[in-house]
Parts: structure tokens; C-alpha cells; sequence
């Protein structure tokens, strides 16, 4: 089965922020992940950036009802008209979560995760219980993958 | 403009969430507020008892689609087959929150409603940052009224 | 139980429709349902000065984030900012659902009600398989309160 | 830009929607749209599998939390957990969408697409005022991809 990753985090991210999403989408794509993410700028953008150079499946599942809301590395795009609650989508979307850094936006897709019993991974992101913090890039795309491969939580069988 | 003040927390809270959250819905319901709840139990319900006693409007978004599932205090209980979802309608009507203890679903409250800069009040809640602490069901009763009175978020005009 | 009872047509209605829709809300609310709506003008409006006038309550379940959108008759108005998907959430709220007249966004709620195995009456509304035509505002109020007091759906218990 | 069409219908079609559909999901592939469906069985599987027999991209936006829901030529699966009001979600998410058959999910879709002012275009499907009735399965490809491109509702720029 195909692991789905999210990776969310700000809009208006720090560069460290910028430089580990990019890397960690590209982490995940490598492995053959499709990742989720919020389909707009900062973290979103850096992690779709990466994710499509190495030639992934980037979904995008956008706040608005204009496709041109999405980063141009976006594979999928799909606008939703739902505003932040889409935010819930991704997080069901996905059998793991990696944040990185992040604000209000992110730190509802947490929350939401952890309600679902998803599996989140934190890289600078907010600490919450449950969340599972992480020190690299490296050590978030091992941990999601393995994650999101193991987990049943949406794999059907 | 009658204030609409959702009173979120955990469906298994301790003693002092009920205790309190009972006082915020008969304190908020007294002052003519319209309480808005997650419609099931624990604070949920603790808050409906006291504004429904209070002779207040209290409203259950409810996350499944069986109505019996609300708390026998909802004057107005509305099915919405969203899940945890729900919660960012919670936040969405209200003009203020008051977050009671509570756990991962009230979390994704707290921080849909701080995304949407809806002011949040805790009583021995989430320590996030933008969440107001209150020490006591009164600060917190006269706090979110005020707020959600002045609120310009939602009240039209 | 208090049955729950949508009213639903057009934003732009026919002068019959809203004096139907007006007969019909007085009526229903008179029997005691709450009358749930979109919550702005047109049908959705004629429906809530009928209730309201007669004591009941209101739901206006809104399309946007902005409680000035909802009429003045409404006596809870709940900020959903689902667009026309909030025509969906009034489907699932209601036990029965009258339709009066109607365009677009009421087809919607009509097969999602449909869908939902929800009763739906029409009055000069669209004419789909499983919608129950009545001729009057009379007979549209008591089949569908005794569809809504029928009802399982919603009911739990 | 990448045009959306998303192909619509019962989960237990007829033999002749079941042709039909798996035609316009190949044809529509084959001219690089991306193929937007409800991910489950009939209609949406069929198009699926036509879609992805011609290798392209197939979203299925599925109603509960489950992927093993999608049905096997899904290439993105995305759980909801929103149950019918997904129909919302593929209406939205697509530049014109195609109806074959179906029953009232189809309808719900149909409604929400033209309350959207999304071109819809129906093979064997529901007669509603606005719906453009195409006689083949190559009518439909053509039409909808024509109107998909020449679409300005999402495509941004």
C-alpha cells in the first residue's frame, strides 16, 4: 500500500523551517510516499517543492475555491471552499504527520491527528503531548514512513 | 446582538472541569448569552445543565448523525455527521470560546478559533499561547461575555 | 422528541412561495418543531417570520463566517463558512424537509435529504422521484410534522 | 493548466453505465485531465479504471476514514469521513463534471456543480435545466473537456 504523509506547517515559516520541509518532502517521495499537504506557501510549498523534484504525487487540498491558490508544485490540487477546517482533511488524509515549525493552523491539524490517533511527528513544531518529537529531516521522513506504513488506520486491510 | 459563547472540553473530564463548566454555562445563559457546545457529555454536558437550568439557549453540534447522542440540557441539537470535524463549527459560531480542561478535541478548538482570531478563554486548559488564562468560572464568565459582546468576528452590523 | 422540520427553497422566490413559506413556518413552529433553515432571505426567510411570529425557534444555519447575513427572524444563527455545502448540514439536521419552489442550492439539499432516506415534501418545488408533492401549506405542515415525529433518523432513541 | 473533470453516478449503475463511464475516465485521461471521482464502486469505478488504464492521475475523495474503500484504479485516495457531503467536495474540486446515470448522490452533485456555475453534462442521467445532455460517451469527452479547459472557476490565473 501506498504510505500518505502530511507535512503542515506555517505559511509564513522561519528559512530553517523552509530548508527541512523541502528536504523531507523530497525524503518522503523518494521512498514513495504521496504527500499531503495544505497546497499553499512556506512549509507547504517547500515540502511540495521537494516532493515533485523527486518525482512524487503532491496533493494539495486547498482553503479556497481557486485552484491558482496552489504552489506550482502541487500534482493535485483540490480546492475544498471549506477555509481552516480543510485543515481537518489533510490530517485525515493522512497515516502520519510531520510538522514542521507552525502556527494556529498547524497546530489544529495536530490536535486533529492526535484525535484520530494519527501518528505526528514534530521537527521545531509545537510541543504537545503526543507528539513525537524529532531532531532532522532524516529522522522525520524514517519515522513518518515507517509510520504510515505500519499504521492501519486508513490502509483498509 | 444576543454573544454566542461556546464552552468546550473533554467528554472525560475531573471533577473541577464539571464543577466550573457547569457554572460558565449558568453564568454566560444568566447574562443572556446563547451557548454553544460539542452537544455530548462531560463539560459538554456540564455547560449545557447549567444554561439549560439557567432557562438559556443551549446548542449541540453533534459529530454523528443520531440526535440521541446530545445531552438531555441541548434545547437545540443539530446533527452534522462531521466527526471531530465538528469542532471547528464549534468554533466558528461562537464569538468567544471558554476552554475548560479538555484534551486533544478541544485543542483543535483552541486553535481553530485562535486562527480565526476568535478571543479563547482557559480555565486549567491548554497553555497556548493567545489563550487567555482565567483562574476562576466567574472571570471566565465575565471575560468571554464581554468579549463576545464587543466581537466584531461574527456579529454582522 | 421535538421534531425538527428544514424549510427550504429559494433566495429568489416566487410571491406564492413566500407567503406558502410563511404559513408553513407558523404552522410548524405552532406544533412545536423547531424550524431549521439556510438562514438568509427569500424562502428561507418567509419561513422564519412565520415561526418565529409563532413563538418557535429558528436555526439559520449560514453559508459564510457572518452572523449579519442571517434574517431577522432567525432565532439561532450558526456562522458555518461551508458555502453551499451548509445546504447539506441542513438536510442532516432536519427529520423532514419541505421544499418550497426552489433552484439549485435546494435540488442539493433535497438529494441529500433523499440520500439520507430523509422525508421530503414539495409544494410547486422540483419534481424528482421520492420527493412527496402536497398542494397547500396546510398539508405540507401536517405531513411533514408527522413525518419528523415518525421519524427514526434523527430521533435515537 | 491541467483541466479536472469529474465523471459522477450510482454505485450500482447499469450495465451501460458501466461501459460509458470506463470510455469518457480513458478518454479524458488520454487527453490529460485529471479524473476526479467519488472513489467507490460502479460509476466511479468504472471511470477509474479507464482513467487509470490510460495511465493517468484518479482522485477518489472518499466518504468514510477507510481507504480500503477506494476501489483498485484510484491513484489518490482521500478519506473524508464527511459520508454524502463529499458529493460537495467532487463538485467543487473538478471544471466540469460528467453525470452518467445515478441516483440521488449523482443529483446532489448535479446541483451543487450548477449551483457552482460548474458546466455539467449528462450521459443517460438526470434531466435537470442546466444539465447538457451528450448522447456518447465521445460527446461527453469532448464537451467536458473543452469546457474544463476553457473553464475560469479554478483555474486561478
Amino acid at each position: 500500500m501506498t504510505p500518505y504523509v502530511a507535512v503542515i506547517g506555517a505559511s509564513r515559516p522561519t528559512a530553517e523551517d523552509l530548508v527541512d520541509a523541502e528536504a523531507i518532502g523530497r525524503g518522503l517521495a523518494e521512498r514513495g510516499a504521496i504527500v499531503v499537504t495544505g497546497g499553499r506557501g512556506g512549509v507547504m510549498a517547500a515540502a511540495s517543492r521537494g516532493a515533485a523534484e523527486a518525482g512524487g504525487v503532491v496533493v494539495g487540498l486547498l482553503p479556497g475555491l481557486d485552484r491558482g491558490e496552489a504552489n506550482e508544485w502541487v500534482t493535485v490540487a483540490l480546492t475544498t471552499g471549506l477555509g481552516d477546517l480543510r485543515n481537518g482533511l489533510v490530517a485525515r488524509a493522512a497515516d502520519a504527520v510531520v510538522a514542521v515549525g507552525g502556527a494556529y493552523g498547524t497546530l489544529s491539524e495536530i490536535a486533529l491527528a492526535l484525535q484520530a490517533a494519527t501518528p505526528v511527528f514534530g521537527l521545531h513544531s509545537w510541543e504537545i503531548d503526543g507528539v513525537r518529537r524529532v531532531a532532522s529531516p532524516r529522522e522525520a521522513i524514517l519515522a513518518a514512513f515507517e509510520a504510515a506504513t505500519a499504521g492501519t488506520g486508513h490502509s483498509g486491510a
